[in-house]
């Protein structure tokens, strides 16, 4: 098996036991790969800690968490510095997830935790798609000269789902190069989150569908203490509209992590508290609409 | 009668007298029972402050301050943590503004300040309804046990002045609990501001209102520091323009009040300069509009 | 019994059980009466989060946490904004932890929550004394009109223990009133705390001892993060030795609390961590001693 | 000639030489006249640092800095209270450009830094024209009785270029006494950017342009470090889609500043990384379009 | 006359009358000539804000600011960016106080502010010596050109009082120009605050003293709000010593400045509440002391 | 050859070409091991940019940087998560520094560094003893199973040089298993730093060292930026004078480092403000010292 930390101060006061949840939170402290700006390693914690300001009703879906059934499995141990191993013991417990039916839904940490999580997912689901919200198209084949980045994520994703698998939406920066590699082999949406979202699920049909959501698609404004924020994105309305449409159209989400956030630079905490929000959603909308995964 | 501290160093270098004024500015600065963020205790004295780097004038109204008769008392004094006392030394200081037909503008503090304000006012006003701006319903019947509390105010204010006349805009928030109570007993508006102004001033006529506008109606993005930030919400263009409404259908408004500002989360101090021009629309909106008072 | 939150996320990962432990660590989140600077209520949490960037080790004393029997408790659920049943829980709590003959180590909140704590020993000691470490006399005998207040909480406590068993220590802060009452019928030492210790505990033979200690008996310079910050204290050495000095002479010590930590005036964290320091050392002091307890 | 210092750490690596580059990059660190929060002389060697955050191509035009040739001068070394001479150098500086058919592209400093600059593009281009982005009119006359202030620097500008030579877009703040004067004397536009510019280019045809860019255009969500926020402002969005129609219609842009980022109120430095963003922007419009100057 | 803001708000709630007052607090929000770290000019009003968080007692000297008649004056109003026309201001209250019989306190402000004070001051009593407490020399005889400038003040207040009349403690900081000239004209100890003392009130013995206290004569972990902070210094109670040390020598004080604190670079408010503290302190030296005034 | 970013903006404007100079600055923006606080990696930068507010002049050694020749090269370009190859660039670019006669004076990053500076070391210096000031003993074996960790980091050194030439100072935190390590293989110092260096430098002669500086020697009331900050520590004064005494022993100090500065958790700056005088402390003191390099 694999260790947590913080074993039982969970998410909102989870409670469930593991045998019953449907949808298990388990953070992933790693940032070890981040150049401009650290700090996404505290975000697991954090967000959970400011989670208690939230209601756990939700007046959008008329939807309660008391009603769900969803486990706080803490945070990964993971060992400070050591990527190889570090994404090794993330595909093991995600695959150790998919193994019990549970639906993963991974608190980065950095953006190149989907990496082991899309890996793992990918061996239970073949056909598995890959639906990204990010700022960024972390499209680049190396990154001073790393294979293994966050700025290199969705090219080594690529290289296991397969481009066109791969819908990026809410882009709004990259090199060059990352853009050319994204018009040949991706389906990217430049600026777009809600508007492209209908067409995707029609193509999509009922392929089994893996979501990572940096935060940083959303505007600074909104969402600070991130990493690498670029100005000029999206409002949380957009984002939970998004969700929501995911969950309504009942398209089979197998997975999602939300990551890059980075609290050292949050002072006011509101991107945890965004964060946070985004979990409720995301629990309320995918542990109803998963029964497809039994 | 009652005490105020910082007598003359008011906001805007507010300077007429007391008996000329038609708005009077009144600090409450209480926050003993805020559960998750504290500081509203410190809103007034830093919306004074920063209130020097805004302009007297408003191009929206286009009118200016320098026409206006308004009055700063100051903040009242408060014994901390002494809920039952602080109400009533508020009832008291408002009933007494009513009492000389003044327009009382309440800095508050967190939003159980509204509680008293308008016990006070519907002793003068019978037939008063509430307008309510918040996140939050605040609506619980308890907290932690607590009857009287940030989280129940609204709840208490219904049992004053009855659930009917109650119309609570840009709700996003709240336990499922209360959405219930709120269907059956009040009037409320999912995330809406703006749109049912209109329909809520063809309803109330000529009936005299309070408004209590609590900034986490705001998106956290333009009003980070509050209490308890609840992401996706308002513009500051959509609620000065809901105040500007207000005024502009002459609805007869006999006080109102501004909570929630937590300056020890507002780094940037824009919560604070934000709140600061709210006071100045306000002044604007309600000193020419309330001729019925006397 | 007692409702606690955070059941099983405790300083440094504290994991005896309850009927082992000597030591119960127990969080008494409360601010209401603060005047000056509120954040006190959030200081367990944070204590606790910070104390894993320390050791369990103490190279002081040589002695390890690892060998010693301590449980954390938790947070107690206390009513925002009443003051009497909040110190009514807490009186029961601290006389629960007596009845199992615990030593109960308060992590406040507000100084304040020495008066119940005070008050459940001395139902169990009777000749108790109390070391008081703050910068402050707190010996008002009110404060705006309020008898239960941080700043009047020696003055109580004199009343339950009678001054003359009240030894104030580092103290550089006070009205003239308060001195003169001093002077009086407590003893107190200006600005020191280490040189008296040895004095004191001569007088004190066997008695059983409370320790309150407030974080702003230290300088700002070392503990930044509080609610009323008096420039000109002392050091962290001065502090940490004289607890040692406590344990060495193996005073009766039955209690302990350390109050006063506000972690929103404390972006760098140093003092949590200062403070997590303390109460590590005070275990390591304090658990070896009080076999008389049994 | 004059001085520069941090001479070859340059914006984004700017590495271009002086000789071959079209638009040059020059920090106006100035901030002496500011009255309400200081710091804007901090600004741009903030924004050459965060720049490394962003990358070189831009997706919105679909072009790379790699492409472009601009020069980064470094800081003005300005004398500290010295308002005379610090305009001096700066007009200097600026005419020195034009002299060298460069694109200054000044980052401000406070907004009193365009009157140098204005006054040289004069100088070269009698027909000068001057488009403003601010939340401000700045078109006092005297601001506590100086001539030279950020709060009248349009006025003076207007003195130079006659007031029907600018336009004001965005404008959400001022005296009464200045919308006064810009009814008269100047084009403003109340809160808007965007839908003035098509008729604004109609107008100008072909005149040279100078561009001053107020961050404080932005909603303080947005811009939060900032001299002197006002609420209520426009977006990320809208300042980038200004500056590439400007950039589409080919209309002839002489220079450009940025000015009023004041990085001690931007602790998560998202004003200066959309600041940089801008610059990037800028140059990737205005260097392609200024063929006209040769 | 001349101009104040923030009319009665004033420090600790001094409310002496003028005419009856000996010591006169008055704020000059000045920091134009700052070069490294702007925010000195935003100081006067924290200062008298936080010092609410006092008590109006000192028990190091066992007097009360109640036995005081002390007025605060408010903040001069002076034209930002323009050095001269504020010295002149400055010269004219100073001389104004004088004129009055009274004790000017000033606030500052950056450290230029003393240069108009001694001018004053040197006017009146012709035989003026200046005690300096700084960690630098400030003797630059021009600073980026500039002769009036922080780093130059007390080269030019050495033109006006002569060199051997100037006493420079703490210093730990300067040009090697600097320490050549201070060893050839002034008297100055290096890193020693206390120990010169008594020497150098030996050799005034009655001559008038003019005290300039640049707060960064404190270690930056004691006073971190400032514009040029320097390692390696002295402690509160070093300071507070040394003010005591003058007021028992009853050393004929007129005058004394606090200068440098910047509330920007301060988010514990620490600087200022220490600020706050050595105002207290200096009153209760200075204006029982200066019987020989009338 | 190895590549540096910033190439020309050096640690107070160093100038000095690479051929000429003794002392050679470079910075290692390595955090990727940090378990606690991340943010060492952006250290360089900051040290460099706040080192304009000191002067080149040290008062303490009568001495002036611009008689001495450094050369600042800028930061290695290190790959960002991959510690292996980032160590081999470390070493590679130390023995480089010392084939060509330099002294290294490396500014992490984390404490994981040294490793390679030492590694480098011991093969150009056979005999070569370590001194290490530092809060940890950093004498693990493995963390998290982490044998590259800046927890490690002493042990691994020990493994090159051997532990009887380890001299560890100022240490007062680790595990237990760490200080019996100590107390068996290296020297080590229980809190002191000052008074076991005569004793050290009798021991060592004319030995070659090497000495490594973490921050966190220091109390965070001086050095709160960093990642691990133990309460309890030394003065800058003490750290400044144990310099100093190296220097004046004209011990043969070969290279030095100073780690673990964490700018994100430093809003004052003074972290890095004292890191930026000890650089300049220590070019003053070795680079007149190391003639015997020659």
């Amino acid at each position: 098996m694999w260790e947590f930390t913080e074993k039982n101060f969970g998410y909102m006061g989870a409670t469930a036991d593991f045998a019953g949840a449907g949808v298990v939170i388990c953070g992933v402290p790693m940032d070890f790969t981040v150049t401009f700006r650290p700090g996404a390693r505290l975000a697991p914690r954090h967000i959970r800690r400011v989670s208690e300001g939230l209601e756990e009703y939700s007046p959008y879906l008329e939807r309660d968490l008391r009603d769900c059934q969803y486990f706080d499995a803490g945070d990964l141990v993971l060992p400070a510095g050591d990527v190889p191993e570090s994404l090794r013991r993330i595909t093991c417990a995600v695959e150790n997830l998919f193994a019990h039916r549970k639906f993963p839904l991974l608190l980065g940490g950095e953006h190149l935790v989907s990496l082991p999580a899309v890996a793992a997912a990918a061996r239970f689901f073949p056909e598995l798609a890959v639906i990204q919200l990010d700022a960024h198209l972390d499209l680049r084949d190396a990154y001073d000269g790393q294979k293994l980045s966050h700025a290199t994520v969705m090219r080594r994703i690529a290289e296991i789902v397969g481009g066109a698998n791969i819908y990026q939406l809410g882009v709004r920066s990259g090199a060059r190069e990352e853009f050319l590699y994204a018009r040949e082999h991706t389906h990217f949406f430049f600026n777009e989150v809600l508007a492209p979202l209908e067409q995707i699920c029609n193509a999509l049909q009922d392929r089994p569908v893996y979501v990572t959501l940096d935060i940083d698609v959303l505007d600074p404004a909104y969402a600070p203490g991130t990493g690498t924020p670029e100005p000029g994105g999206c409002s949380p309305q957009e984002i939970i509209q998004a969700l929501h449409y995911l969950g309504r159209r009942r398209l089979p989400v197998v997975g999602l992590d939300l990551v890059e956030v980075s609290p050292v630079y949050d002072p006011s905490e509101r991107t945890s508290i965004l964060a946070a929000k985004l979990v409720r959603e995301a629990i309320l909308c995918f542990s109803y609409g998963f029964s497809w995964l039994k």
